[in-house]
């Protein structure tokens, strides 16, 4: 069972988590579908270089949660860990001190620096940090978006001024607190999508959009040229899972993403940015958004409280898909 | 009273260390040389990218030591040490495993690789790290020999067969025990003293050489354009601390190193290397070496088993030092 999806960091990462929690559970070995074959194409919009490494928070949470290193409390970053390098970077007066590096997570960016550093392609890096973390025996392919450094900025108001800083300055320093006017990704209109990025959109079962954040996160992956031609021509049914509860985020600050490019902050809303591809919409239980011909809504409960809530969600998306794809499928 | 040292990593540093400690001891403020004005010149012939990271394991052990961070046991490294990031590395297959760096002093690495990488000169980037370790408080100035990077290689000899390999590979994998034909220094000839570096020769009252390798820390230092000349030139009178007790060294490698290059293991033999500019000349108490006209001999123990030991010891050089600058000074 091929599986694609799209994901930005620790909500599409749980989500993730948790199909592969429930593909171990409903296809036992030898059973149908016990073959997972799962590729997740990564955000790589908000990469920064920080202290001159190269950090992509979006893949290392998918790897490190999908391998087991994850943070639980946090959501990011690695498990016990500790902050000795920064603290001694911020003794030698190194800026920026908003962003927080554990001491086993700077390898990660110190080993991927120096790789890059060589001219190796971030999806080559990508492969060697996967590796690390068991993905492959997990049934899982990861791919970074696209191997072109592309760099999200807000573009934000301070005093009647308007000035662009990096996304994950905004997000983390002033936690989408301060007034956005716009998006504004540089690199990304000339950016190829990765080795294998098309492919596995093309050649899926069906493709999965986890409840990511639909502007900064799904949003981006969906400007990278050719991903949105690929997921409006799949013949596999793509199922979204609607980051939206009660009309607000779970995690993060979609809302105040979707606020910022003038989208209504509902389900409806976000399907609405996914209209032209969508065919399944996992929604809150109390959602009240209808389906319509072409759009199939299920509703469940969105809450990715555990690692079995996550599974349910998953598994809830999972079936819709092999139901639509069934259901597609020549007599 | 200004004082010029030349120097390497662990034996120079420490050596150095004993200096402030004499001068603070013997000098109280409102005396004579109550300003001390030292200037160290370090060894960069062994710097060394590792990880994509730019270390100066000689510039770093100076820093560390003389500003009160250094492991003690080891004489290089931060005190209070740990080895996350080491250990991820490894968990990654990232190459090379034989040279430890902690995670505070990987900090270090990743601060100034961030500023070379931007443009900034190495002696710039000394001068970042010196502020941070307050070696203008204790009225020294550290200068990197030059802002050229230069790397010292191993001609060494396997199964017949020659090939260069970098000299930390040389000194920290093997020991020194491989055979080694010759020491290469990549860019050496084309390197330009670093600013500052031969006006404080020029300018000294005082110039120290300090028990440091006289081959590979000492002697890369001299091989910089303009520094042999410089210190042939100085008024100032330049004295020498033998690194070799009994014929050995009382630690690191620089037996061998003599012996590479041909050059007898005693303190006569690393003398004759100074010759040219060589004032005064402290050696171990039992060592048989006699003075000549314009070589002064001073035996004194050089073991720097303490602070106060190294102490000792830096008195005697300076002691030495002053007394034939007032010899030499015009009456």
């Amino acid at each position: 069972m091929r599986i694609t999806a799209l994901a930005g960091g620790v909500g599409g990462a749980r989500f993730l988590r948790g199909l592969l929690h429930h593909a171990r559970q409903s296809y036992p070995l030898g059973s149908d579908h016990d073959q997972l074959d799962l590729t997740v194409i990564g955000n790589t919009g908000d990469d920064i270089t920080l202290f001159g490494l190269r950090v992509c928070p979006d893949i290392d949470t998918l790897l490190y949660t999908l391998g087991g290193g994850i943070h639980e409390g946090q959501g990011w970053g690695r498990a016990d860990e500790s902050h000795h390098l920064a603290a001694e970077l911020a003794a030698l007066g190194a800026e920026p001190q908003w962003f927080t590096l554990g001491d086993k997570d700077f390898a990660t960016h110190v080993y991927r620096s120096q790789l890059l550093g060589r001219g190796m392609p971030l999806s080559a890096v990508v492969e060697r940090l996967s590796a690390r973390w068991g993905l492959a025996e997990l049934g899982v392919t990861l791919l970074p978006m696209t191997d072109t450094p592309v760099e999200t900025h807000v573009v934000v108001e301070e005093q009647g001024e308007q000035r662009a800083i990096h996304f994950q300055e905004w997000w983390v320093r002033h936690r989408a607190e301060l007034p956005a006017d716009r998006f504004v990704v540089a690199g990304l209109d000339r950016a190829t999508a990765a080795p294998g990025v098309l492919d596995a959109i093309r050649g899926a079962d069906v493709v999965i959009l986890p409840p990511s954040n639909p502007v900064v996160s799904i949003g981006i992956i969906l400007g990278v040229p050719g991903v949105r031609d690929a997921l409006r021509g799949t013949r596999a049914p793509v199922i979204g899972v609607s980051p939206l509860v009660g009309g607000r985020p779970v995690r993060g600050h979609a809302d105040v993403c979707l606020r910022t490019i003038g989208v209504e902050e509902t389900s409806a809303g976000v399907a609405g940015l996914y209209a032209d591809f969508l065919d399944g919409w996992l929604v809150d239980e109390d959602d009240p958004i209808e389906g319509r011909p072409g759009l199939e809504v299920v509703r469940r409960p969105l809450l990715m409280s555990s690692v079995e809530a996550a599974a349910d969600m998953a598994g809830a998306a999972l079936e819709l898909g092999l139901r639509l794809r069934a259901e597609r499928a020549p007599a």
